[in-house]
C-alpha cells in the first residue's frame, strides 16, 4: 500500500523559490486545494489558522525555512517565527534545531530539510510497526482527531498482514479533523471505517464493538502523561473503565515537563462551518487540547519501541 | 423565577379545535414557531421528526388526543400510534393510559388531560426541590442533552436559594441540543452558563471545574440503570474516574427492563444543519440513546425522593 496524498511530504507542502503550497486540510475532502504563500509571517499565519496540523506543520515548517532565505530573513528569527505559530507543537521546535546544526555544518538548506525528513519517515516506519503488531484480527480500533502517520502506517501493514479490524473514527469536534480528515482518507483506502460522534464512544466500547483505542500524542511529557486533542482524555477513561487498551504514538519524550495549554476561542465552537448552533448570547468555552495520564496509558508507541 | 416559555405546557403545545400546534424546538433559539398540525398521523410524523422531545412528547401526545377525538379515531388506536413515535420514552406510553382510565370514568377528555400535567407539574417541582438541595455554592454542574423541568427547577431553586454556580452545558451532538436549547434557555435565564463540546467534558472535570453532573434520564430501569441520550455514558465515566457525583433525574423506575435502543440513521451525523462534514462514502453511525450502569450513578431523582 502507498502513503496517502494527505500524508506524503511532497504533496503536504511544495516550495517553489519564492512561495509555498501547503495543502489546506481545512477543505478537504470537498476540494484538494493549496494555500500558496510567500513569506514567514505568512506560513506563520496558515500555521496558526490550522491550514495543517501535526506532522503537516513539521513539514510546512522546515520548507518554511526556503521562503526565509528568499527574503533574506536570518535563521533564528525565522526560526522562531514558525515554531511559535504552534506552541504544542513541540517536534517542529525540535527539527528547526537540527536544521540549524546541518546548516551550520555546510550543508545546503535543501538537503538538510530533506535529510531531516527522511529521517522522520524513517521514524513513523518503525512506529507502524510496532503499533501494527498490536493489531489483532477482529479488532474494532477507536481514533480521535486525524493521527497521521504512524497510526495510518500500523493499519496498512496490519492489513497487508492479513488482520481483518475496523476503525471507529470521533467526528472530533469542533474542527471536525476525524470527519474531515481521517474518515474520508481511511475509507479511500479501503479501510472498514465507521464515523461516530465525540459522545459515542463509551456506548461502543461498551457494546463490545471497540477492543483498542489509538491516537497521536502531541506531547509525551517526562511523567509518562499525554497532551492530544481534546477529546481524547474522555475517551481513555472510557477504556481504562472496559478494560480496552490505549496506545499513543509518539516521537519521543519531551525534554521538559512545561508545556503550554493552549485556550481556543470559545466563538469557534458556536459555528460548524458556516451554521450557528446557538443563540450568540451564550458563553462557550474549547480547549484544544487534554492530558491524559499515565494512569490510563498502557502504552506509548515511539520509534525505539513499546513504553 | 417564572418557568421558560420551553417548558410551559401552554406553550409547548397549543390546542384548538382540529389542529394542535406543537412549538419547533428545532429551530429554537434562531426562530420561535410553531408546526401546526391536523392529526395524529401528524402529530405522529413530527414526534418521529424530533420537533420537541422529552417532557415536550409527553405534552403534545396528552394533547393529540384531543384531535383523535376531532377526526373521531379510537381512543386505542390514537394512543398506540402516539406512544410509538418514540419507543423509548415509556412516560407517555404511561401518561396515555392514565388518561384513558380517566376518560372511562366520565371525565371530560381536556379536564383529564389538564389534571394528568398538573400531576407532572406538581411532580417536578418535589424533584426540583431535591435537586435543588444537592447544588452547593461554588458548584460547577456538567449537564447533556435537555434536561427540562426537573433540572431547571432545581437551578432555579438553588438561585432563589442564594447559591452560586456555573452551568456546563455539553452541545450534544448530533442533534445539538444543548447547544440550541439547554444553553440559550438557561443564559437567558440568568445563569452563568458555559458550553462546551462533548469531548471536553473530562479535561474540566480534570481541570476541576465540574464538581457535579446531572442529567434527565429517558428511562430509570429495575437494575438500576439508566438510559438516556447518548454521550451520558462519557460523561457519567469521566465522572466516576474523578469523584465527581452523578445525578439522573427520572419520574420512577420503569415496570419493564426491556427497552429498545433506538439506532438512528447514521447519515444524520455526517451534516450539522446544512453543512456536509465528511465525505459521502464515508460510513456512519449514530446511536440515539446510551445506557448509564449503576455503578457510575450517585443517586437517582425522584418525585419521591432520591433512590
Amino acid at each position: 500500500m502507498r502513503l496517502p496524498d494527505l500524508l506524503a511530504d511532497d504533496k503536504i507542502a511544495i516550495y517553489r523559490k519564492g512561495s509555498l503550497s501547503i495543502f489546506d486540510r481545512r477543505r478537504y475532502p470537498f476540494e484538494n486545494e493549496y494555500v500558496v504563500l510567500h513569506s514567514v509571517g505568512e506560513v506563520v499565519s496558515a500555521l496558526k489558522c490550522m491550514v495543517t496540523q501535526g506532522g503537516g506543520v513539521l513539514v510546512s515548517g522546515l520548507k518554511g525555512m526556503m521562503l526565509a532565505r528568499d527574503e533574506d530573513l536570518d535563521f533564528e528569527t525565522a526560526s522562531k517565527m514558525l515554531s511559535s505559530a504552534r506552541p504544542t507543537n513541540s517536534e517542529l521546535k525540535r527539527a528547526l534545531e537540527n536544521l540549524q546544526r546541518l546548516v551550520s555544518k555546510g550543508i545546503d538548506l535543501e538537503s538538510a530539510v530533506e535529510m531531516i525528513l527522511s529521517e522522520y519517515r524513517q521514524k513513523y516506519e518503525r512506529m507502524g510497526t510496532f503499533g501494527s503488531s498490536l493489531i489483532e484480527d477482529g479488532d474494532g480500533i477507536l481514533t480521535t482527531c486525524f493521527p497521521e502517520h504512524s497510526f495510518t502506517i500500523s493499519l496498512m501493514k496490519a492489513k497487508e498482514g492479513g488482520k481483518q479490524f475496523s476503525v471507529f473514527v470521533m467526528e472530533t469536534r469542533p474542527y471536525l479533523q476525524g470527519a474531515h480528515l481521517t474518515a474520508p482518507m481511511l475509507s479511500e483506502m479501503g479501510f472498514d471505517v465507521k464515523l461516530i460522534t465525540d459522545s459515542a464512544q463509551g456506548h461502543y466500547m461498551q457494546e463490545g464493538k471497540i477492543s483498542k483505542y489509538m491516537t497521536a500524542a502531541d506531547r509525551f511529557l517526562p511523567d509518562g502523561s499525554i497532551i492530544n486533542k481534546v477529546g481524547t482524555l474522555s475517551a481513555a477513561i472510557s477504556s481504562s473503565y472496559f478494560s480496552i487498551p490505549y496506545y499513543a504514538f509518539s516521537l519521543g519524550i519531551s525534554e521538559n515537563s512545561e508545556y503550554v495549554m493552549e485556550e481556543g476561542n470559545g466563538e469557534d465552537i458556536k459555528r460548524v462551518g458556516n451554521e450557528k448552533i446557538t443563540a450568540d448570547h451564550v458563553s462557550a468555552l474549547y480547549p484544544l487540547f487534554d492530558r491524559v495520564t499515565s494512569d490510563l496509558i498502557t502504552g506509548v508507541i515511539t520509534p525505539e519501541g513499546i513504553v
